[in-house]
């Protein structure tokens, strides 16, 4: 029997009792870097086709044009926006990681918070704290059941994803201690989602319900409709439906001493980050040797490594992101590991496809999934070995705050040519002098 | 490692093979006896607190107008309509049951059929075929994981109904057999629901999602929006995530040889189902001896009955839907238990009240659910002893389709007492003839 006294009571009162002055500069800091990192790769994924089906579907549904779907002149009601812009900011793998729950934290509660700041007017401290607290929950609810959660097969991603975006939002709602109670309640009993849809479209219809059944499990208990006392340590609640023997010590031990979004990653590389290592590697030696031919490769990583991105074959961009042999041909070849070296016309490209057989992959349980070796062989016969003990990208090496920007940048570039980025970029730094953030998402319309 | 060869392939391609001639008269005649139940049940509930606070939130976002929500004015988008008409036929548990496993099959299927069937022409045999479908996979689904899913907290209405509604929205649209494995992984990923909400408005939240989301699972699926090979017994997906060794030869093994639609119970009372042998032994009592005075009642049944329902004190119409102690008094006050039995006023009533604390409930492990023993003893000092073996209603001992109708009368009359429901049941006995059944919608719109 689990010990249930008022867990979700007990995060409730932290979640209404914590203010924009009890949470450090870094962490506001970071949860700009989200922002930033957020509308990158939102801009990325807006145009793919997962996300033009779905769109035209809710599209026909959504009457009220209520709010702005990121980088598309659509405007749907604030809920099925949600929904998509959350869809889209997950759909190409390129969104940020916390590695000790494999959740990616900021697709959810970002796009359900901006539909919310679209409904009523949110200033930048709200959004920030909101953002900084949807992540910290989700974070919390997801390391009381990880490893055994994931391992069972559920996207943790949607699963969490719908308590942080009804925490953000609740938090922007100022809901009481018993309404968060009955918006966690709400948002338990919408958790959803599997990793056996990895890989399809069907990904990001979880992704998606979170953001929207975030939103909505607030605006409901605000209303006053209510739920269970104890939806997530319930003897019929959350944990003991969908997790094996969880730490429920997780969910408020420590609370206000550190911040998870501190242990958020930011993707350089649009691709599965167990390849970024290898990446680091294979771009820091390119850089060195512009000229040198190369005729093998030998590349060494957690076992996890070979278990996604073994890939030796295949044949479009959505695979070449979890493949390790088209990510070390495409940056010999290309000198980079951007958006364009993951589309349907680099996994084409003659030299790429030669390259891609030369590469062989080994497993060492001795790596982290962050590490890597690679060994290049040369037309001269020369063997270069190169190492990576922490992807740069990961919290432990994280990308600077300029790196951020270039990749938002490029990410626009790729969406539209003629636009300029610099305002959403200058609005996003200095955000907490907003009193309305729905400017942000004016600055990432179409003109 | 289980059994996972083709499970989600063979299913669909049942489904799509299945056609009119088929399926017997019988199951055909049930179906029909089902929407009777739906309709019946969906006016009781359609004023019901939590549907007002929903249908105001979702009427915020819902611009077009396309469908109808039972027994009101409003008119939503086609999905939010689903929503709502799934939660208003099951606001009250007063829905049909599948007793094998609590699965309340038509609230999430026929919610999601009516909704398709205003989006596009469908014809009465298309819509009972539909549902027969519907009501099929969901309970197959059900069987395969029954009953550790349920009693591990799962609402299984709401985490099989998503696949009943895909799968009956799905043969509306005229899926492939690709197509509908892809339904059915966009439904599996969005499978969610918990017990703990039962009691709660929260409860209505996922049941109305099933339908919801079960057609727009289809709808997606339609558009080329596609998801997993094996989305029910791949290694990642719905029976590994939320099931304990599930029994996969239910899900297609004698497929077409017998149908669960004609394992389908309907209450006569609105009140949990295991108080109904309770009432019958009651009812039939007091009506041959309608002026006796009670002192004292001793009820005997199932540990369930003690379980979910031994509740003398109780302060609201929705808690006296769950007390034995509630229903049997209010039975022996007047001579019925209906839904103005179990309504706030009847609970304060000063006769109903003094009768609850009389009222002694014992538990019998000899005794089905459907199964009770009743002694009541009369001020004369006599004690007269009642049993039921099958409570009326069950589908051992069925309503007959008069019983059905009046159950639907009844509800209609308390919804508004100058309506005539007399087409409404006209058009369902006679819906096969129906080359359109949206028909049925303006049938039960108030005037």
């Amino acid at each position: 029997m689990l010990d249930k006294v008022g867990v979700t009571e007990s995060l409730a009162q932290n979640i209404v009792a914590t203010r924009w002055h009890d949470v450090p500069p870094q962490a506001r800091h970071q949860a700009k870097r989200s922002l930033i990192n957020f509308f990158a790769v939102t801009l990325a994924g807006c145009r793919s086709s997962p996300i033009e089906i779905a769109l035209g579907l809710l599209g026909q549904f959504s009457g009220v044009r209520q709010a702005s779907v990121i980088g598309r002149r659509e405007r749907l009601d604030a809920a099925s926006t949600a929904f998509i812009n959350a869809a889209c900011a997950n759909v190409d793998d390129f969104c940020d990681t916390h590695l000790a729950t494999v959740i990616h934290p900021t697709a959810p509660v970002a796009a359900a918070l901006l539909a919310f700041a679209e409904l009523r007017p949110v200033s930048g401290a709200d959004l920030l704290l909101a953002l900084i607290l949807g992540n910290e929950v989700q974070a919390r609810i997801g390391l009381a059941i990880s490893p055994s959660h994931y391992n069972r097969g559920w996207h943790i991603t949607s699963t969490c994803g719908v308590f942080g975006a009804a925490v953000g939002c609740g938090k922007l709602a100022l809901l009481s201690e018993r309404q968060m109670v009955w918006a966690l309640g709400i948002a338990a009993t919408q958790s959803a989602g599997l990793c056996e849809c990895l890989g399809t479209p069907a990904k990001s219809v979880s992704v998606g319900n979170a953001a929207r059944n975030g939103l909505l499990s607030t605006l409901l208990a605000e209303k006053g409709f209510d739920g269970p006392a104890e939806p997530l340590a319930g003897v019929q609640g959350f944990y003991h439906a969908l997790a094996e023997k969880p730490d429920l010590s997780r969910v408020a031990d420590g609370w206000g001493e550190s911040w998870e979004i501190m242990a958020t990653s930011y993707k350089p590389y649009p691709c599965g980050f167990v390849i970024h290592p290898v990446l680091d590697c294979v771009l820091d030696w390119r850089r060195e040797n512009p000229k040198a031919e190369v005729t093998h490769v030998v590349v060494r990583g957690n076992p996890l490594l070979s278990l996604r991105a073994d890939r030796p074959k295949i044949s479009t961009g959505r695979e070449s992101q979890v493949s390790v042999q088209h990510a070390v041909a495409a940056a010999l070849v290309c000198g980079k590991a951007g958006l364009e070296q993951f589309t349907d016309s680099c996994v084409r490209e003659p030299e790429v496809l030669k390259l891609r057989s030369k590469v062989e992959v080994l497993r060492d349980e001795n790596f982290s999934t962050i590490a890597a070796a690679v060994e290049i062989t040369t037309a001269d016969g020369r063997t270069h070995k190169l190492t990576q003990t922490a992807a740069r990208g990961s919290d432990v090496n994280p990308l600077s705050d300029r790196e951020l920007e270039d990749k938002l940048r490029a990410a626009a570039a790729a969406w539209n040519s003629r636009y300029d980025v610099a305002p959403l970029i200058d609005a996003i730094w200095g955000i907490e002098e907003s009193s309305d953030v729905s400017g942000l998402l004016s600055l990432a319309a179409p003109a």
